[in-house]
């Protein structure tokens, strides 16, 4: 644990060793911390705060779609846990159980919630009786425990917070489009708010979710290019309320399975924040997001009347903006380095020549950019400036996934882009198991999802050479 | 499981049976459902957004007053648990034993977290330092998990949601104020919004949280006479700071320990809304915590033009206030039952003849009056009704308590009292721990809290005789 931890050193060069930047990054942004608990971490005020506006954001866009939110219990029963054949092999193996209560052994063990789809279900067959009942939208903000041997911040925990929701549905056509609208909401929430823009896909069934009749996800592409799995959404069909027993009597008065679907967020996309914006100073975070938007430095502020108008600019900016001063007994300079490490999109700094010239200079933390602005106009110069910076985040983001997307149309090519090239390949497949399987061993990529937008690269299986029956992503994924 | 859910049957009489009815209330209401997981509860929809409605006033006045989120791990190893000897003590008997991750048993086993001082004094040994680290002001909203032999929904159950803020400053003066000022802040808080008045005071040493130096709580009243403790905040002194090691330099560069605080508000107080406001039609929500404030119910909504005057009278109304239309196919009778049962604070009623004479009819849940409002003015006249009934539920629940509040100059008044007038009783005491248990065990009332403000009802002990030292409200309680 560094002792001084105000020190702001420079951090490892992201050309130089990614994984370490990352990492570096994280912690002296302050995002995170290590705990006592091997694998758990830590998210300190600065990472929280992050995560509370990515929940404000998101759960308003649950609610606009009728989304009601629910508590369930943390533990489920192991005899639950087993009702869904595919669901319990997936999970298993990964789950943390608890034994004892108390002092005393327990009758049956229980699990420490990996995902909820099971204690769903048991809630869902005890209140749906009737079409009346239908649909169910009900979505719950919670951490989940997956028992993973290693670890890496926001990536990959023991422990971490999410969201997920669990709908049940009359028809399969209603689960089927709440799936896809969900795939959606998440989609245009890290486009409009996040700043990354995002594939939409099916994935194939080697990388579905266990018990799903179709799983669709939204894949990133980070710095590095490698890609990040950002959210999922799950179309069990009737597969769980067969399992579970969830049936309704229709308006004939027969009685049907529901149909469900689930669809799951979590703190890794703050991961991807991370990875699609930072650079060698530290975090940058997207305006729409970031807990703190302007940070004002008072530059001499020793000096009369400077640390008053400083606290004035600011006092006039927070009805419309996130914004805080830095009035600490630090240099300018070093407070500079700090709001670059934390990612605050703009500062403002304000010196004794500013004050006298009734101006301020806005700083981007993007490019750098500086922009001088008359303290009369500074509340629409500040807005229009932040709007910019979201925008050409996104598209920097954009251009720097398209320069990174590659075409393979034979193996020889697909292979070498792997090796040689980080990012996308998309590349045709014939739908086999066998080639997803042969491509990862061949190359450690994987099947990223077979995107809604279809291009015809060629008629044939990249692989085996086969005719081809869609177009996938490949790529190297966290 | 009852197949016709939505049937509104009459629930059990309070005089009757005030415990069953208070489970009617929650289960018709569909506050909670019960879980395959034994004293675990569900939080549904209706009551789930009551719980929300808490966070979101609860967390602005916490970071009104500088405290900031964080999420810290739901596991802590058992050799942290037992750091601090009494706190161990306190909590060891009632934990829930992880033991086993994946297919492996652990090499140390890990409780589910009971409260989070020992990881939040862990965290601050490894991030304070120095003066200018003080003070920490960290909160986080989860879920704790205490292993309790009975359980009742919202008072005592398995696992319940909670927010615990943990503290730490630099003098002993600060950790007091900030302890107090927390419970200053729950006051308020349960007083203005959920309209429960809150007797405020120190808890006994037998009754004080295990490791605490002092600890202080709000109690109220519930209808049936019996109290609730309904938030505490603690003040640990150095004690904590010892056993984790958690010093820092001051400005002189001396090592010093911090001082710390904790303060926690749980779902338990959903049982105190439920029990101080409900009544046998079941429950009452004061207007500024209700998730919905206003049900429009349109009567003879078959009839031209009807639904369509509600959803416009709805639509208005929805700038200002929480609002729903029930369109359903029920009759207007049913409707009502509903919106009473759901304790939605008024209904508007509105019917072809109030749509020819341009007015509309607020009923008010509480007290059943009926108000003809012109449909000019009803934004203004609904917000008056609203005001209004706020503050009435606050006096009438502080009135109840007046009621219900006791006082005995001696043992054979106070063993009267507490026999056969439900409430609290105000009486002196020595300050010795054999006259609390002996009037424990005499009478069932415990020491509830040595209130703020104190009276001089006699010179000696209530129980004993000897010299008092403090006046204390005693009570039974949930």
């Amino acid at each position: 644990m560094a002792k001084d931890k105000k020190l702001v050193e420079a951090i490892t060069s992201m050309e130089e060793d990614f994984a370490q930047w990352y990492t570096d990054v994280v912690k002296k942004a302050e995002l995170i911390d290590y705990s006592s608990v091997r694998g758990c971490m830590i998210l300190r005020p600065n990472g929280y705060a992050i995560w509370e506006n990515i929940q404000k954001e998101l759960d308003r866009r649950f609610k606009e779609t009728g989304v009601e939110n629910v508590y369930m219990p943390m533990f489920i029963p192991e005899s639950l846990l087993q009702k869904e054949k595919d669901h319990v092999e997936g999970f298993a193996p990964e789950v943390a159980w608890v034994t004892h209560g108390g002092l005393e052994p327990l009758q049956e063990r229980l699990c420490v919630r990996p995902t909820s789809e099971t204690l769903f279900c048991d809630l869902y067959a005890n209140i749906v009786q009737s079409y009346r009942d239908l649909p169910k939208l009900y979505n719950q903000w919670c951490s989940v425990v997956r028992w993973e041997k290693t670890t890496r911040p926001f990536l990959r925990s023991m422990e971490f917070l999410w969201q997920e929701g669990h709908t049940a549905h009359a028809t399969a056509e209603e689960a089927e489009e709440r799936t896809v609208q969900m795939l959606n909401v998440y989609a245009d929430f890290c486009e409009q708010v996040l700043a990354i823009p995002m594939i939409k896909g099916r994935k194939t069934d080697k990388e579905k979710f266990a018990g799903a009749h179709a799983t669709y996800t939204i894949e990133a592409l980070m710095h590095d290019g490698k890609a990040l799995q950002s959210g999922t959404s799950h179309n069990f069909g009737d597969g769980f309320a067969q399992a579970f027993g969830i049936q309704y009597t229709d308006k004939e008065n027969k009685l049907s399975y529901v149909h469900q679907t689930s669809w799951g967020m979590s703190t890794r996309i703050i991961g991807a924040v991370i990875m699609v914006h930072g650079d060698d100073s530290g975090l940058v975070l997207p305006p729409r997001i970031a807990p703190v938007q302007v940070m004002v430095i008072p530059i001499a502020q020793h000096k009369e009347g400077v640390l008053e108008k400083a606290r004035e600019v600011a006092a006039k900016l927070t009805a419309d903006f996130r914004v805080k001063v830095d009035d600490s007994d630090k240099s300018p300079g070093w407070k500079f380095s700090e709001q670059e490490m934390r990612g605050i999109p703009v500062r403002i700094e304000l010196g004794p020549k500013d004050i006298e010239a009734n101006q301020a200079v806005i700083v981007r933390r993007d490019t750098r950019e500086k922009i001088v602005v008359s303290l009369d106009e500074i509340e629409t110069e500040l807005a229009k400036v932040l709007d910019t910076m979201q925008a050409e985040m996104l598209e920097r983001a954009r251009t720097h996934r398209d320069n990174h997307t590659y075409t393979a149309a034979n193996y020889d090519e697909f292979k070498d882009i792997v090796a040689n090239k980080p990012g996308f390949v998309k590349a045709m497949w014939c739908g086999d198991l066998e080639c997803e399987m042969k491509i990862k061993e061949d190359t450690t990529a994987t099947s990223r999802c077979m995107p809604f937008e279809q291009e015809e690269i060629s008629g044939t299986c990249v692989c085996c050479g086969k005719p081809a029956k869609t177009m996938v992503y490949w790529g190297k994924a966290y």
